[in-house]
C-alpha cells in the first residue's frame, strides 16, 4: 500500500567498488528472513555519520558514535530487536557482536559500528548473531538483498543508486534506508546507509553529509515520534575518482543528495498505513526555521492528516494548525494557502474564488501539496509526510514496536 | 464510547442565582437540535475568561475579549458553525449577533460576548441566529439543556456542580463545557462556562480563574490540536455570599477548580473514538515546565496512543517518546516508569522483576495511570489524555470540523 513507489529494479542498482556486503538469515525475530546485515569497507574508506537526537538511543548507536572516531572496516546491521532501553547489558551485547565481527575481519571491535532496529526493550539475541555472522560474510554487492535485510514494518525495500562525472572520472552513490513509523528524524532518519567510490577526506564528507540530511532525512516525517535509533552513513572508499576540487565535492553533494531525499521520499511513501504522499512547502516565511516550525505543525497535525485520508480539503484544520504552530508574531490575516495550484485561502479566509470541488480534486491524488506563504519574508521549507488511515491505528496496536 | 462518564444528573446541577439561560434550535448547522445558548447575568456580575493562544483565533474570540473589559451582560454561544477563518466578514457578523442580542436586552453591544463552534472557516449563517435569538430568551435554569446546546462531536453533555461554605454562606458553582476533539488547551479549552453566586471582585475572579485554568483545562489533551475557539469563562454574580476574605477565595477557588477538573477529564472522557481515560504523571523533575513537556511528550506520540488502545504495556514507545520531549540534560539511565502501581522500568531499562502479564493487566482497565519518575528534582506534572483508537480516525476523516 506505499505511495507511488515501486520495488526497486536490481539493474538500477550500481555496485559501489570498495564496499562488500554479505546478508544472512540470524533468526532474530522471525525464522526464514534476511535480518543481519554486513557491509564491510575497503582499507582508506571515509566514514560520516549523524544520529538520532531522541535522548533514549539505544546502545548500538552509542558505540557507533564513539567508534566513528577510529578507521571503520564495517557496519553490521541487525532488524527484529532495536537494543534500545536495554541500559548497561545492552552496550555489553552490542559489543559482543562488534567483537565477533573483528576477529573474523582481523581488526579491534572499535572499528565496527553497530546498528539495530525493531522491538525496543527487549535483550538483543547476540548469540544468534554471532552464530550468523560467518554466512553474512559472502563476498557480495547485492544492494537489493541489503535494503531487505533491514526492513521492520516496511512493505517495499529502500534503495537507489546514481552515478556522477567528477573532473577524474565517474563516480558511484548508492544507498539503502528502513523505516516506517516512529518517523520524524532529528538530525538523522531510522536506517540509512549510503556508499560512494569516490575518494573525500573525512572531515570534508562529515559536513557534506549533515547539509545533506538537512535537506533530506531531516524533512519527512510519519507520526511525529523520532526513533530511538535514527542512523545515516555514508561512506567513501576512494576506489574510484577523487572529488578533488570545490566544484567536484559539490557535484558529489547533489549526487548523494538524490540518493538520500529518494530514500527519505520512500519512507514517507511506505509510512505505515499511507495512502497519500504530502508535500508542506511554507514559504515567504522571516527565516527557515518559522517555515520549519509551521509546515511541521501542519505535518503532525492528526486532525490535517486524517483529512489527507478522506480527501477532506478541510481548509480550517489546515489554517488551525499554522495558527498553533508557535511561532511569534504570526499575522493569521496575511497568510495565502494553496492545494497543488489552487489558492484556496487568501489573506487568512477562505478565497472567494475556490470551489471546493476544485480542492477534493486535487486531494483525491494520491500526491499533492499544501503551500502556505507567511507573506512576511523571503525564507522557506519543505517537509514531506503522509496521511493518518484506519491501517496506521491498526499496524501499531497490533505490532510491538 | 464515553470513558467512565455517565449524563449529567439534573437534580445534581444547582441552579445560580443571577444567572439566567435560554436555549434555542437554530438551524445553524442541523434542524431539530439545540445549537444555541444565551447566558444572561445578573447587573453587578463580575466575568473572567482566558481563550485560545492559536494565532488563528476565531472573530468571536476576538470580540469577546475585547468586550470582556465592560459590564458584561450576557454571552451567546452557536454551536454548528466555528466562524473562525472568515477575516473581516467574520467579525462583522458575530458583531451583528451582539447587536441583535444587545437590542433584546436594552445593552449595548460590546456588553456581550459572543463564542462559537463548529466548522471553521464557514460564513457565520447571522440570520438564523439572529432570528433564533427571541426563543432563547425565555428564563430558565436548565443547565443540561444549556450543555447540550453547545456540543459537537461531543457524545456526552458536560455539566458539573457543587456547593462551597463561605464565611457568610452557602455558595453555589455550576458549570458547562463542550469538546471532543481538536483538543490541547493552551490557557483555556474549547469552551466552557462556569457561573457561582459569589461576590467576587473582577480582579481576583481573573487570577483566580487563571490559576483554576493551569490545573484542569490546560492539562488536557485528545490530539494535540490547540483549537482556534477555546474559551473559558468565569461569571460572579454577587447574589449569593461574598467572597469576603483569603480563606474564602481559597475555598472558592478549590470549589471551581473541582468543576473545572471534572469538566476538563469530561472532555477527555468523552474524547474522539476514546476508549481509554489515561493520566500521564511525571515527577520528580526539576521544574513543573519539564515536567509538563516530558507528560505532553508521552500524551501526544501516537504510537504511545495507539498501544493504549491496544491495551499493549509497550515500554519501548512510552520511554521513546520520554527520550523524545526536548527536555536539556535529561539522564535516561535514571528514569523509573510505572504503570499504576507496578514498576515496569527501572533506570532507564526494563525492571527485572516486572512480568507483561501485568502491564497487560493494567492497561486493560478503562483507566490508568503513567507515572514517570525522572529523579533530578522534586517538580510534577499531570495531564490526562485518551487513546487512539480507530473511531478516532473515522470521526475526523468523515466530520468536517
Amino acid at each position: 500500500m506505499a505511495v507511488n513507489l515501486p520495488p526497486p529494479d536490481p539493474a538500477a542498482l550500481h555496485p559501489v567498488p570498495g564496499v562488500e556486503l554479505g546478508v544472512a538469515m540470524a533468526g532474530i525475530r522471525k525464522a526464514e528472513r534476511k535480518d543481519l546485515l554486513v557491509m564491510r569497507f575497503a582499507p582508506g574508506t571515509t566514514v560520516a555519520g549523524v544520529f538520532t537526537q531522541n535522548r533514549f538511543c539505544a546502545a548500538p548507536v552509542v558505540l557507533a558514535k564513539r567508534h566513528l572516531r577510529k578507521d571503520v572496516q564495517a557496519l553490521v546491521v541487525n532488524t527484529g530487536n532495536a537494543n534500545a532501553g536495554t541500559g548497561a547489558p545492552g552496550l555489553e551485547r552490542a559489543l559482543q557482536v562488534c567483537d565477533a565481527l573483528a576477529s573474523h575481519l582481523g581488526c579491534e571491535a572499535d572499528q565496527i559500528l553497530p546498528f539495530s532496529t525493531g522491538v525496543i526493550m527487549e535483550p538483543l539475541p547476540v548469540e544468534r548473531i554471532v552464530a550468523a555472522l560467518p554466512r553474512a560474510l559472502l563476498h557480495q554487492d547485492d544492494w537489493l538483498s541489503a535494503a531487505e535485510a533491514i526492513m521492520t514494518t516496511d512493505t517495499v525495500p529502500k534503495a537507489y543508486s546514481r552515478k556522477v562525472r567528477l573532473s577524474r572520472g565517474m563516480a558511484v552513490v548508492t544507498g539503502i534506508a528502513k523505516g516506517a513509523g516512529m518517523i520524524r528524524p532529528d538530525m538523522a532518519t531510522m536506517l540509512a546507509f549510503l556508499a560512494t567510490d569516490a575518494r573525500v577526506p573525512a572531515r570534508g564528507l562529515q559536513s557534506l553529509l549533515e547539509r545533506v540530511a538537512e535537506r533530506s532525512f531531516n524533512c519527512v516525517t510519519v507520526d511525529g515520534d523520532t526513533s530511538t535509533n535514527d542512523s545515516l552513513i555514508l561512506a567513501a572508499t576512494g576506489h574510484g575518482p577523487a572529488a578533488s576540487s570545490g566544484r567536484d565535492l559539490l557535484k558529489l553533494e547533489v549526487a548523494v543528495g538524490e540518493v538520500a531525499r529518494h530514500l527519505a521520499q520512500a519512507i514517507v511513501r511506505d509510512g505505515e498505513g499511507a495512502t497519500k504522499f504530502v508535500t508542506i512547502q511554507v514559504e515567504r516565511g522571516r527565516n527557515a526555521e518559522e517555515c520549519r516550525r509551521v509546515a511541521y505543525a501542519v505535518a503532525h497535525s492528526p486532525l490535517v492528516k486524517t483529512a489527507f485520508f478522506a480527501s477532506d480539503p478541510n481548509l480550517g484544520r489546515i489554517l488551525a494548525a499554522v495558527g498553533n504552530s508557535g511561532v511569534r508574531g504570526l499575522d493569521t490575516a496575511k497568510i495565502d494557502l494553496y492545494i497543488d495550484a489552487v489558492r484556496v485561502a487568501h489573506q487568512g479566509a477562505r478565497d472567494p474564488a475556490y470551489r471546493e470541488e476544485q480542492g477534493v480534486a486535487a486531494m483525491k491524488k494520491p500526491e499533492f501539496t499544501v503551500r502556505a506563504a507567511l507573506n512576511r519574508g523571503k525564507a522557506q521549507a519543505t517537509v514531506w509526510t503522509c496521511d493518518f488511515s484506519f491501517d496506521y491505528v491498526k499496524i501499531n496496536a497490533e505490532y510491538r514496536t
